[in-house]
């Protein structure tokens, strides 16, 4: 088995840790051990083993095992992990998950010299939280049932709390996960090693990337380029000013490079490149869920004035365009509904329920001038119910090239539709500019797909 | 009693609608009718009449009730809602409050007519939610249950789907509110009339304002010019594009005006733009919160490494500085914690909990060289827990004129710590670019405190 599929898909690990070792300030603690233990032996579908260095529980020494397991999870300080690493190479392992951090440059030459040596590939060290795979339940996380659900979306962060960030987001806003791994200092398997896995991943139809620096700029952008045809591939980068890239440098050990030569590298290689946590995952669920846009004119259908306006201001801000519907698509909404005036954006008052949301939506994604669909259906001060949202996707399943988006703005609105569509095909945001961002990324997406 | 302090504060209401009519399209129903009395009936303090113009509950004339009220609230298509107001003018009420749009030119004349002959003060029409005043219950919204606890952060909507969506946003994120104003077409009681109104309110110590446009600039630069030395004034504009600013007139009937001249007035006002609803509740928040800020330095403390420098970008983003640390902050806190290194952004590392936090905090803010702090504590891979979050009011207390900020980032994370803070005077956010905004407008408010 290919050392980096070993990391995803090994069918026994073993989980390499202490009972005793508690250190002062770091990572290696036998609660933390436990808890690895806990997860694995909950959800892992393969087997897993335990080696306690201190012998209380499980095996005491790798030679016990009784089979070699092709993927060895460390918990220990760097001189122990270092050892076990030797060991596990010598034995035939292959492929370690290195969680704790604080390695010296030296160790850090140790540990690359073994991967030579034996062809053993290291994911780490400073995992922190190691890798996640949805399919077959390995999670090498101290975090207790924290999973997220299975989906398509794959992750891949360089710092464990940006990772952990995102993965408490995925699990609290129920985002269906393929892949989630935490490279940590990347001194082996690195951004391209993970972007071809994930690209030949079948259960991952979409990229995410949080990262501060990157080694093999040239190999990283070629492997993009590849994969983009087929998957989005969405980049958030830390480390953008010169103060916090230095930071970003002893943070993972990585050169961060100036932040105009990641914005060249990603153009070239057709990464989109969103702003924050919150805009990767939401931009990961439209393309997961919705076709990229094929031009830059945006619809949009509202229940309301005022939220219609804002969504059309993010549109301008936004480099989209307004779309300027036909005169017949005009003409037909205003004679179905007299009172409504058909210009977009389009207002379809407050006391527009399911049948009128469903009709406009119809003759709206009919109009060639449009290629996508932003809606906005609130229930506070309106008459729409979260039921009449059912008729979203059924509608937009008519046009599956153009991307519809729905806005049910607010705190408790969102809550109460999302019940509703949550599980369709419709990506929901709780505010207009952050669906308008949405759609620009399928619009990016839309270009790069064309290009490459 | 004035007639805009009778919007907010009667003894006695007359609600105005109809058992029958049902508009096509438009919000007169016997439904909406029925809603607002339940409302007023549920909560309000004073004492509320019924007038049903078609008779079937409450009394059928404005002259049977057993008392002139000091505020008519109508709910009824244009033409019957103008005859309905002439009778409250001429009877000595107070004000109106007119739910319903849908008003021509004309119309609008023959109510500013009665307003002008009675000195009746009208609010609206097309207010469609018309006030709420949690100090006295007062509630002219015809949604069921939705009152925002009490608090001092007063709002104003020009629009009724924003001010809905920002009145579901304080309700389910729990925001503490004052007033709340959906101001409408603005045909008498404007902008102007209700900054003066919540700068004298004694529960109002943060205003928020919704606007598409203005009637009269020069008097609001100046009302809010006064306003601004005590109390922060926020603004959201909608249509700020060409063709969204077209669709705010017909929205509102209001001369949107251009977005240049607007940031030019705002300025000038001492008034803080923000982007979105989200910003808005955010910034309005911190402010209810948090002294301002009087200097760019911003100091970071967090237990992982990632989210702290994604935050140093932020401020570098929004003009603020990473303050630099004296090196006697520096040399305390790695004394006390070898393994830390105290450059800003301070990474206190994943193992850190409440006394490690308090014992930061207190250095950083003791520094001459810290204007304000944001605290990143994540929980997931981290040794972080809910209540050691206690420290950081307790600690922030001590520096009151220096502000702090938390931000639990993620999704569960953050409401387990809101959970424990959520009551407290520190701001909680949910990533660390929302924060560093927020910071951004607490130093904006220093800046206009300092010049006005």
């Amino acid at each position: 088995m290919d050392g980096v599929k070993a990391i995803f898909e090994p069918q026994r690990v073993v989980i390499i840790g202490s009972s005793k070792i508690q250190e002062k300030v770091g990572m290696t603690s036998p609660q933390l051990f436990k808890s690895v233990i806990y997860n694995m032996r909950k959800i892992f579908h393969g087997k897993t083993c335990i080696l306690d260095v201190d012998g209380k529980t499980g095996y005491n020494k790798l030679s016990k095992l009784p089979k070699i397991p092709e993927l060895a999870v460390i918990i220990l300080p760097p001189k122990q992990s270092i050892e076990q690493a030797k060991k596990c190479a010598k034995k035939g392992v292959k492929a370690l998950v290195l969680i704790t951090g604080g390695y010296n440059d030296e160790q850090r030459q140790q540990l690359l010299k073994i991967k030579e040596k034996y062809g053993i590939r290291v994911l780490g060290p400073n995992t922190i939280m190691g890798v996640m795979n949805t399919a077959n339940g390995l999670n090498t996380t101290f975090e207790r049932n924290v999973m997220p659900r299975k989906g398509n979306i794959a992750v891949t962060s360089q710092s464990g709390g940006v990772g952990a960030c995102l993965l408490d987001w995925a699990c609290f806003y129920n985002i269906g996960i393929s892949k989630f791994t935490f490279v940590g200092d990347k001194i082996d398997v690195d951004d391209v090693d993970l972007l071809r896995y994930y690209g030949n991943d079948r259960d991952t139809t979409v990229i995410c990337l949080y990262m501060e620096g990157i080694r093999n700029g040239r190999k990283f952008i070629e492997e993009a380029r590849k994969i983009v045809k087929k998957k989005p591939i969405l980049a958030l980068k830390g480390g953008v000013t010169q103060e916090s890239a230095k930071r970003a440098r002893s943070h993972t050990a990585s050169i961060a490079g100036s932040d105009q030569i990641f914005d060249a590298a990603f153009k070239k290689a057709g990464i989109i490149r969103v702003e924050n946590i919150e805009e990767l995952m939401n931009a990961a669920i439209a393309l997961s869920k919705q076709p990229p846009m094929s031009g830059d004119n945006v619809a949009i259908v509202s229940n309301v004035g005022g939220p219609a306006i804002l969504a059309a201001d993010a549109v301008a801000r936004n480099n989209l365009t307004l779309a300027s519907l036909s005169e017949e698509t005009k003409r037909k909404i205003e004679s179905l509904y007299p009172g409504v005036d058909a210009t977009n954006p389009i207002d379809i008052i407050a006391d527009a329920k399911a049948e009128r949301y469903s009709k406009v939506l119809q003759l709206v994604l009919a109009d060639k001038n449009v290629n996508g669909v932003l809606i906005i259906n609130m229930l506070k001060s309106c008459f729409f119910e979260p039921e009449d949202a059912r008729v979203i996707p059924e509608t937009a399943a008519k046009y599956p090239e153009k991307p519809v988006v729905d806005v049910p703005a607010g705190g408790e609105d969102f809550a109460l539709v999302y019940k509703v569509l949550g599980d369709t095909s419709i990506p929901l945001y709780n505010l207009p500019e952050k669906a308008v961002k949405v759609l620009k990324v399928l619009r990016a997406y839309g270009k790069i797909v064309k290009k490459h």
